[in-house]
């Protein structure tokens, strides 16, 4: 290797918050308390944590091995075959897929996993050149890449080849491997990679503004383990590079204009969350990460305009983003159809990132808001019961007579393209990682999730307990056992949609008011707190057992949206605590998207324990149209309707599901029978 | 000048048809008789050709003027000013309409246009650059041209720059002014730029397949007019250029796999209609041209797998081409959505020369059929009844829940890109040319308009003429006066719709059976006939004043698609004679979407001399769909149902408008009130 790797000090937090091994000139004024230092023991989390242990990382792997993506690896070591999977970023899978077991057995020791990792990481260090450079689409037979690689490294990286991309994922799971096994044969090949890196691109040497962007955020996690600044610096030119090629600005077409790749405009210009979804969100996620790590108040500007214009104007009421199929991408604003939003799984995983830090660099509540609503909803919508099949789109509505469209209906064990499976086996284990953050004298509590945390604050050690029955009941209770009595304050997030920010910004709302302000108590007695961005602050010389309960009103609301999202117009979605409901075909007589919500429709939640692992459903009475005299007419009448949450649609076979009901029919389309 | 332009003679139907001044190899077998010896006096197409010789010429000069197209050629003579609208190839709004006002002079002189004509002739030739170059977008400024135009001539031809396209436009006025008075005003212009193009084009010279054809089918008429062969070769070369670039077959943009320009395959090989749907009929109508006047076998038979292909699977029941909006261009086989359909105007005029070309070529009856199913519904629906409003797409279907599609529901005067209104103007006078054609024997009668045409046959003058109230009846009446008494054949056409063609292929079919074969009489007495491709033989020794009767039973008819059309499984469309009905909203109580055409729907045909300038209606009792009870319900109810010919749709103002109705409902898409 040629750089002299700095010493390494584990520090919990370095893959996200902040100070590392080398001091550097600032960083996130709130630091993340590390998913390690979470004990999770939540009846709706845990189980899924678990089923990704269990599940997902043995199927992931085991679809690894089967479709041939190590076999990539294996044929690059060996320089001879012919690359035997679909695209130039399928060596990724690999990477994020070690990047999830690191994270699960950072909290779940397993010595076969980690040998079996181990093993892996062994095949990958083979296949990589001697100068550092890995990206099997190449290296198995230079002479004849694969043709996204283009004929020499690094032609095609802004196009198509990904080569940056494989080299940020290979980074972010170094970071993860080593800090759960203290290993560093994989970080070994990652800084040798990143190294090469250093080497090729820069000021004075080759520019790029990478394709598929996470390299950043890769470069940016080897900086906060080895403290080498170049990296960081790297990092920054990359972000700077964008909006520096020459486009048609007046095409409208995505790839003609730039946007597609987020390269029609400078970051630090941009105000629109644009192009496709998932290199969106990691470009966003690294340049507050840059942001915060340079202090430079352009890059922070910039992060907080496009937020505002994706909250305020891109975002599908549970969380989704990137409504276009056709680039994978964000479309105009308020531009949200229903029958195509594409959704994918992993931009909904890469909007955790970002919001993640934004909370980090901000300490608002509203991006923990946003998190909580993608987290609820339209992320986990993304893996089934099962723990082994995905979807790669995130629909908002399916009916019978839109089968033609080619959005997914049901999930899928793997893909061709399957970018969304790894992102979520990777993703699921660091859940625990969002829960609480802390800045000098404040613990922040952001996630209402069972389990113990320990916490450093002040120097003093804390531990916090959550016991609640959320999301389906909104009593929080925290126990608080500071190591000895110590004075600080606890801030905890007020959800939006307790009152009426069914989302920070103008896009939803919530139809009637409701004032109230959750009740705290403290050790039995109703408390006064402030309100500082979307926290309640509680300040107080905290002692051993100290018991906060809030209780967050949850009704059942109406959300309507903005008039300017046409495809929303008149019509209702029905939100309850931080979930967004659905009727799915099962509940409802095998139909969706017959059903009216009038105003007047009540419904009653009830929690059906045996019912899609646990869940609260919605009954009440509502217009249903039907079909009579045999295709000849159509009538109205009043029936039950069953909703549950949308995360946990499709499980039951496919069929229809609708998130925005009408509240009046204005006029109909009809279809008509299918020939065969 | 630099060529010595060769003696011309002025030949009836050199601009479509046969024999030249200087005899060539092949040419079509049968000849069209010329709209200058047809003399129309129709109630349906007088008026409007009358009215785009009254109205419609006028406006587009005026607009040509006032939107500055004309400017431009002054500034281009002056070599100083900006280029002042918006397209490259705005320069043949010009020439089209020059075209339209020759055709229109050479049946209706017309001293004055003729004197303003030679005026505007004059500004062009002025705009000519010394060597034959003519495009005002860089001679305006060469040094700083149209964006589209490229640095140096022709670079951008085949993407962008439409040079070539303005010469075909060109070429083809000068044919039709030349012939239209004699004078070779326009005709030197556009010979010089044609030679031009002789020395810059070819082989070892410089290579293109045309971005935008129309040259060849200009260049085919200059060849014709002059005889020589150059410009045939020419034609030949440019089409035979199409297919040798390098595209991404892979890639479904028709942008990146060359489908867009027709450029992926070469033309020989061919099988399917693809890309630009006017680029499309263009290049089919100079190919077969070509296959007509070089015999060449490969043409023939590419022309007639693409056609084959185009009315199998890629025609609107009103005879649309050009499904998709983006890219104006054909979709996949049988995708024939609805609620977008694209159907340019100029698309469905193309889709005339190319049927009529495909009917010299091979004398079948089918092309014709294509030709009137266009002609009388999609094409005709692109003008209103003002004469001087245009539609640019033709709908399929209009409903008030999809206004937000960004297709026309109200015609325009003139368009930002305004090919559709001057391809109109020129196209309406020559209506008359596509009625009649002969073949040594045969005298075809393709098109039943009222009027009477001298035809030369085997050398002897006959004069046909036609009597019917024709497409609103079936009683058809042909009087013959030969000079003197003599046997041909008089081969009139039955059209498929008579017995169950809907089209001459199996995407659309008639529910039910007929197998009338319509009645004809000789003189009074019912006689036996043959038929040929399509066509009433009926071959006697023809006397003076022989009057012919065809009854051709024009009842209503179902049409139902072929299955694989997704959009119109379980639909039904009306047809009555050659028309295509719809209903209209302004019929129907304000709605069309909301009518259900089951089976025993029974229609009765009235015509209605006021309405719409006179038209048959079809009025039954057939079920609607109701909103009740203040939007929380529907129902059915069997209501007055009216349909109007399709083409005479919009002139009421927006509206819902349908062609295809259910016949049975088996589910809805209910659509939610549109707040503001």
């Amino acid at each position: 290797m040629k750089s002299s790797l700095l010493s390494l000090t584990l520090l919990g937090s370095f893959w996200l918050g902040s100070a590392t091994t080398l001091g550097q000139a600032s960083d996130y004024p709130i630091q993340p308390v590390p998913f390690t230092d979470v004990h999770v023991d939540d009846p709706f989390w845990s189980p899924r944590i678990e089923k990704n242990r269990t599940e997902t990382i043995p199927a992931s792997f085991a679809r690894i091995e089967s479709t041939g993506r190590l076999k990539n690896f294996d044929m690059a070591a060996k320089g001879e075959g012919k690359f035997c999977t679909t695209y130039t970023f399928d060596d990724t899978d690999i990477y994020k897929t070690i990047e999830g077991a690191s994270f699960s057995m950072a909290v779940h020791p397993d010595p076969q996993l980690d040998a079996y990792v181990d093993s892996l990481i062994g095949v990958v260090k083979a296949a990589q050149e001697p100068d550092g450079y890995l990206y099997t689409a190449r290296t198995i037979d230079p002479a004849n890449p694969h043709k996204w690689a283009g004929p020499e490294r690094w032609v095609l990286e802004h196009e198509n080849s990904h080569e940056l991309y494989n080299s940020g994922h290979l980074f972010e799971a170094a970071a993860a491997h080593y800090q759960a096994t203290g290993k560093r044969n994989l970080l070994d090949i990652a800084l040798k990679n990143a190294d090469l890196l250093l080497d090729v691109f820069g000021p004075n040497k080759r520019h790029v503004a990478p394709g598929h962007e996470v390299v950043e955020m890769g470069l940016v996690k080897l900086y906060r383990l080895t403290g080498r600044e170049k990296y960081l610096d790297l990092a920054k030119f990359f972000i700077d590079e964008r909006g520096k090629r020459e486009y048609d600005e007046n095409s409208p077409d995505p790839w003609k204009n730039g946007k597609y790749w987020q390269d029609a405009t400078p970051v630090v210009d941009e105000d629109e969350a644009v192009g496709h979804a998932v290199r969106a969100m990691y470009l966003y996620a690294a340049v507050a990460d840059v942001a915060a790590l340079t202090g430079d108040e352009a890059y922070t500007t910039a992060v907080d305009r496009i937020w505002d214009n994706m909250v305020g104007k891109k975002i599908y009421v549970q969380g989704g983003i990137g409504a276009v199929p056709s680039g994978e991408r964000f479309g105009e604003n308020y531009d949200l159809p229903n029958h195509s939003a594409y959704n994918e799984t992993c931009a909904a995983i890469g909007n955790v990132y970002w919001n993640h830090r934004m909370f980090l660099l901000h300490g608002d509540a509203k991006y923990m808001d946003v998190l909580e609503k993608v987290l609820y909803n339209g992320m986990i919508s993304g893996v089934g019961m099962d723990g082994k099949t995905f979807f790669y789109t995130n629909a908002m509505q399916i009916t019978d007579h839109y089968q033609h469209h080619d959005l997914e209906r049901e999930r899928s064990g793997w893909f061709v393209c399957s970018c969304c499976p790894t992102n979520v086996t990777r993703f699921m284990p660091s859940i625990p990682g969002y829960v609480y953050a802390k800045r000098n004298d404040d613990l922040y509590v952001n996630l209402f999730i069972n389990g113990s945390a320990d916490v450093d604050v002040k120097g003093k050690s804390v531990t916090i307990t959550q016991e609640n029955n959320y999301p389906w009941d909104g009593g929080l209770a925290f126990t608080l056992k500071p190591r000895s009595s110590t004075e600080f304050n606890l801030k905890i997030r007020i959800p939006g949609w307790v009152q009426n920010e069914a989302l920070p910004s103008d896009l939803y709302r919530f139809e009637g008011n409701s004032d109230a302000k959750p009740e705290i108590n403290v050790n039995g007695q109703a408390v006064d707190y402030t309100m500082d961005k979307g926290y309640a602050v509680l300040s107080r010389k905290w002692k051993r057992n100290d018991k906060v309960e809030v209780m967050l009103p949850m009704d059942v609301r109406r959300v309507v949206a903005n008039e300017q999202v046409e495809a929303d117009r008149g019509k209702v979605a029905i939100q309850r605590g931080p979930l967004i409901y659905c009727a799915e075909w099962k509940d409802n007589d095998g139909q969706a998207s017959n059903i009216l919500l009038p105003e007047q429709v009540e419904f009653t939640p009830t929690f059906e324990s045996s019912l899609l692992n646990g869940v609260t459903v919605l009954e009440g009475q509502a217009p249903k149209v039907e079909v009579i005299d045999n295709g000849l007419g159509l009538k109205t009448e009043t029936k039950p309707v069953r909703l549950i949450p949308y995360y946990a649609w499709a499980n039951r076979g496919p069929g229809e599901m609708q998130i925005w009901f009408p509240e009046k029919v204005t006029g109909v389309e009809l279809f008509a029978e299918e020939s065969k």
